[in-house]
């Protein structure tokens, strides 16, 4: 948000949105939470793709199903990803085809790919096959992928560069990282809707998830008219920190910044958004660390990050909310000081 | 099989082949007799590919499938195709998500379609594929696609020209059938191993199973090169009735008749395969009807053709060995004499 824009001195809008970017089972926690707090179909959230991948020579998209199993109830509690009460016939016979089962798809969740690159090898977009699919299963909220291109993101590893679900899933995060890649980011087309919901004037705020900033986030502002329309964005963009006491919740956000030689701290993470960032939260076992942070210029907010129960995500997705509104009201008035 | 080649004069072979042309359910059960009663691996089964089409956007192949499930032992006894044994869980979500679920696919068997599509999208060869499946599920016997191309078979129905799985299993063979297209056929080029097959010198027997003329059989001999080499082939070519007691054992090959104007008699059946027919096996219940076949000039073997138990199976598949191996010699005979 810039701060010509706070100020731009238009009547309230009478119904706000909300963006969130999120990747899978961290972000979703958070996106789950907003959309216990604002009407959900005024949310809409930028799904990353990079982790996107055929299996079994089917379009698999981890982030956008994780979203779409969270927000419509179907997803495993226990794991996070993954639909409840899966069964596993399909994979158990496809091994004995020979097929690579290092990538769990349970049989239920497979009707997910099955129709999605059915629809995709017919001309359709995965933004179309996404909000379909939304409908269908009874997700107000508007799951958007970043593009309908094709983005892959690449993990350089001491063993060499590994696509990445080969790193994540097949080599559980073993391999050594030393930078990551994302093919097809540069010519990838950004998703229209995702530019139209990022410039939105009825836009209340722009939520970073606490998702993984290397492979979850990155791949999404790789895209080069997001990361240039989330400069203009008419509202505070605010960012979760997904590292919490020296580690992260989930996932290997934090071995990846230790393997990349980065301080395993929310500062750093603050420092990689801090050209778009308008606001950070902290959870309050590093409060202490606020300041390093104030000193990018970003305002700090500290919160319980750490989402264990259905209450916790709406509590935490709360302070969010309402620090972005400060923020805006902040803006606003140092517009009108100035 | 022509009498110069019957009377071919080299030494008998020391392992001898079978090749069977068969379409599904009802041409499985004869096929699994003959794999009953001769070693499984010299036995050659020449697949209909004609029923193949997209479901749910992956390659299905009826024909191939129920061969290798019968084969495997994996069938479902009660219904002749599929598997046993299964689960519905990709087809329920599959239709929550809008996908047609008129042809019904289980959990197990979707690994078959899954793996197939994921193999002929790389460029695989269907029979590659189909030969690689059998020898992981065990299948010692080769099924092989009459076609490594798509042919297509079209009905002609009073409701117009309907894709052969609409005419058969959506529409439950309701539509008025007035006949058949068979498209891609007269360009597709047929499987080389089919004709090295049907070629061999060690070639004891081709068998013609009872599966529906127009829609199983017709298709592989609309291939034009399995046609011509079937009229060379070194080995009497026996089929066996489909038609018994005036009405077909499965499927609809006697409403097929009906409306197509022809008589529901084996003695049409034999008149369609007259060309290349050195035996025909009508069932015992018929054996009154053999005089006009034999008109043909076509020799008559009667024997039980009901298939109800494996020993049924076998039993005719032994009767209808020994009848060609009794075509081969009287073939000799023949030419000793003149």
């Amino acid at each position: 948000m810039s701060i010509d824009q706070a100020a731009g001195g238009t009547a309230p809008p009478t119904s706000s949105t909300v963006v969130a970017l999120s990747g899978g089972v961290g972000g979703a926690k958070l996106v789950l939470g907003l959309a216990g707090v604002v009407d959900p179909s005024t949310l809409t959230v930028i799904a990353n793709t990079g982790d996107d991948f055929d299996h079994l020579g089917l379009r698999v998209c981890p982030d956008i199903d994780t979203l779409v199993y969270t927000l419509s109830g179907l997803s495993n509690p226990d794991q996070g990803w993954g639909r409840a009460g899966e069964t596993d016939h399909v994979m158990e016979v496809a091994r004995t085809l020979g097929e690579e089962t290092w990538f769990f798809l349970g049989d239920k969740d497979l009707a997910m790919h099955i129709t999605r690159s059915r629809r995709l090898a017919v001309g359709e977009s995965l933004t179309s096959i996404t909000l379909d699919i939304c409908e269908r299963l009874g997700v107000d909220s508007r799951i958007l992928p970043m593009s309908n291109d094709f983005v892959s993101t690449l993990v350089e590893t001491a063993d060499g560069v590994l696509p990445f679900q080969h790193y994540f899933v097949r080599d559980r995060c073993e391999p050594l990282v030393k930078g990551f890649r994302f093919d097809g980011a540069e010519t990838a087309i950004a998703n229209p809707q995702v530019l139209n919901a990022l410039s939105d004037n009825r836009l209340r705020a722009v939520v970073v998830a606490p998702s993984n900033p290397f492979i979850s986030i990155d791949p999404i502002l790789a895209v080069s008219e997001i990361r240039s329309t989330l400069d203009g964005t008419p509202a505070p963009v605010v960012a979760v920190s997904p590292i919490v006491g020296g580690d992260s919740i989930k996932g290997p956000t934090a071995k990846m910044m230790r393997e990349l030689k980065i301080d395993v701290s929310p500062v750093e993470v603050a420092r990689r958004y801090a050209d778009f960032l308008d606001g950070f939260v902290l959870d309050v076992v590093d409060a202490q660390l606020a300041p390093q942070i104030e000193a990018f210029g970003i305002p700090v907010q500290t919160a319980n990050t750490v989402m264990d129960s259905l209450e916790d995500r709406v509590m935490l997705a709360r302070v969010v909310l309402e620090f972005s509104d400060a923020l805006s009201r902040r803006a606003g008035d140092n517009s009108v000081t100035e």
